[in-house]
């Protein structure tokens, strides 16, 4: 009895401490590739979301519609949990549609904007106003008191030799973010931004602003130009003689804050399922387009994660949360208020995944963790060759799943290719169309596989 | 004296061996994405190509255009040198648009269709018959004469499974090749291919055929069948009681051998002018859309590979040769042509770079070579990772630079992420507005860069 008891033990221990298996991994990472390239769910759910229900800001009645059918979605999963968790939310609305033209001593040239989310609008007759242009914060901040009663035009381009867009977007966003804040503290009455779009085409890109601490006196509206338009703009204000004004006319408003929620479904662990893995997406996207890229993909390949595990009967060891994020594009409230109910309910998140950068073909993952758990997923990386992933860097995760971020445990974010998503991203051409079934299949399909990985052997 | 000639020998062999000096490349291989990223050309090149131009099947007016195109293009370069070199190629039409239809009892259901490259045309009035619908060459070779009076209906999908698409299609493809030379020996009356497609579309994809050795009598007409029109069928053939008839008529033929042209230009090597490093792609096209994934994208990043060099003011150690090959599609007679004068000049081809894979975001590049270069190239891979190109894998190349294999010299093909490569590939939207412009950059520069580096090198 004595050594049955003793290899009992011998043998729980093994269990216990997870030894590396990986050609029993690569095995099941294979099964769950096939699944989602041969019978995967995602690209249909997305033509739902897309198509069906289309963009979906905080607030409005697409979001409402969204929350509903993932709700719906994951309860036909058969998952042991599906809930809503309450979000207050910002309602802005865009109101009757942006009119801009430049105007020269001898021409009307129309140009598309879009007011930047969080605006006040214009005055009724809109404004007209000289324009200053400038490429950066600080330079208004040098020109002080002479941007007064003129309007602020913001025209750094993207850096296009940065390779990876995500970085040449955050060289230059906080122009969209801040113009206004900083213009309307010297007096301008007016910021226009070139979109962050690394294409010269006519589509211009919204996204959120703040005014920050700024009085009432100081806010001024705010809006996208394409980066045609910025061109256009740009080229005419070399000539003195052209007299260039511009006149923008604005209708969007902040109302009182709405009811959302966060969609969250899970599957419970068998061994321990007090070690929660969350994965996750936004549902709520800019009010143009269908948000199909964002960040659509990132939900239904959420989603997907649990349906693969639900198809293929690999039960979970730890507990595996989807999580449908309300409120990423301009607040975060769904971000802050999932981290702070699982604080207060001292649930412990091991690991927390984002998709939320494009349904791209998938290049890898960026990491943020302790060193110990980057030499672990190091020590998978061979496990995604076959795939074609390669990317498995420092730094990453995402916007929603930020709070969430602990010393010993583990955030990431799927690294799909980026060299398209620029180009759509907050636009009216961020559409179903955009997105190839194969690509968002395989990004769905590596989130699977990293999370079954997670799963099986936890964290350092 | 002594001690100075000394010197000038170390010196000297220590150029002769070029040690590798990573960090100097590193330096230039940015400048040559820099360059490429921020003032390329290689956009407005297939803009034109395109646009401008259009389809360019061998024998064709767009052929002839192509080619009085790219000489000028390169001329412009300020090369060394700039030729065409003769080629006889095939001169195949596609006449009067198709016609294609399912008749059941009930219903007449058209369907697109496109004749492959080399198929005769039915009879005036069409061909209208029962079909067989099988899965493999095999399987028509067992029904044998069963098969006499029917239709052969190929509906093997791509299997998705595969990762990297152009395996999917090297494992369907010979449906297409082979599929009316084998049902027309055992007398069937027509061959209907499912599109070699992993996408359900409308949209049929055409591509070369052959009947090998069949007398006139075994040679019948063949045309690719869009995928959802290839569900339709299978479909319906489930049905007995339908009594599913399939009607086709194409109007194609082969006109006499035309008089075509590969574009070559050159830059001179200052120490090696003897070894020769060829970058290319094809200038011919299919006969629908424009072409510009294949191969309007390989083309114009070769040229830019050269301008690149010019404009940096890269002096190459050895010559450097871009060529635009003639009739890759159907019959490769460009390749072949340009190998045998290679041959017949004693030309020292030590390596040739393909791009044939479409303008996507680079992945990496595969090798055909021994393993002494193979060794070479994996000690330079670092020198990518920035750029994130992963793939130096073996195997590889490019239909028109297969001709030039020797034992000792290095082919090479450019891999460009391959997910949307077959939703394009050979039909009719094939076309500029799906190609993006930093994704073929990218590709452009990835090709300067790695012939900087065997320029710089050599080959072992």
């Amino acid at each position: 009895m004595k050594l049955v008891l003793r290899l009992t033990i011998f043998f729980f221990s093994l269990t216990l401490t997870a030894q590396p298996n990986y050609e029993q991994d690569s095995v099941k990472i294979r099964r769950i590739f096939d699944k989602a390239l041969l019978e995967g769910k995602s690209y249909q759910w997305l033509h739902h979301l897309s198509k069906k229900i289309g963009h979906r800001l905080s607030g409005s009645e697409g979001e409402k519609k969204a929350v509903a059918w993932g709700k719906g979605a994951l309860e036909k999963l058969g998952l042991d949990k599906v809930w809503l968790q309450p979000v207050t939310v910002p309602h802005w609305i865009r109101g009757a549609k942006e009119e801009a033209h430049i105007e020269t001593k001898v021409s009307k040239i129309e140009v598309p904007i879009l007011a930047l989310g969080g605006s006040i609008a214009t005055p009724e007759n809109g404004i007209r106003a000289e324009v200053i242009e400038v490429q950066s914060l600080e330079e208004v901040e040098e020109l002080g008191e002479k941007v007064k009663g003129k309007i602020v035009f913001y025209n750094r381009p993207m850096p296009a030799e940065k390779i990876e867009t995500f970085k040449a977007y955050g060289a230059t966003v906080g122009l969209r973010y801040s113009g206004a804040r900083v213009a309307g503290k010297y007096g301008a009455v007016g910021a226009i931004v070139r979109s962050m779009n690394l294409s010269i085409d006519n589509h211009p890109h919204t996204g959120v602003m703040s005014y920050g601490d700024n009085p009432k006196s100081q806010q001024i509206p705010t809006a996208a130009i394409s980066t045609n338009g910025a061109e256009t703009l740009s080229e005419l204000l070399k000539y003195k003689e052209a007299s260039v004004q511009f006149f923008f006319k604005m209708n969007c408003k902040t109302l009182p804050d709405a009811q959302s929620y966060n969609v969250i479904g899970e599957l419970k662990g068998t061994e321990f399922p007090d070690e929660i893995i969350v994965v996750g997406g936004h549902l709520d996207s800019w009010d143009v387009g269908d948000g199909s890229h964002d960040d659509g993909a990132g939900v239904v390949q959420s989603m997907e994660v649990l349906r693969l595990f639900k198809e293929l009967k690999i039960q979970p060891k730890r507990t595996i949360r989807v999580v449908l994020f309300a409120n990423e594009e301009n607040g975060l409230g769904g971000g802050k208020e999932y981290a702070k109910v699982a604080l207060e309910k001292k649930e412990k998140h091991i690991v927390a995944l984002e998709s939320d950068a494009g349904g791209f073909t998938p290049r890898g993952f960026g990491f943020t963790c302790n060193d110990a758990n980057y030499k672990q997923v190091l020590n998978w990386s061979h496990l995604f060759k076959p795939y074609n992933l390669h990317i498995f860097a420092r730094g990453g995760g995402g916007a929603d799943i930020g709070p969430l971020k602990k010393d010993d445990n583990v955030l990431l974010g799927l690294r799909p290719d980026s060299q398209r998503y620029f180009d759509y991203h907050h636009t009216e051409i961020d559409t179903f169309d955009k997105v190839n079934k194969r690509e968002l299949e395989l990004g769905a399909a590596s989130m699977a596989a990293i999370i079954y990985l997670f799963d099986t052997y936890g964290i350092k």
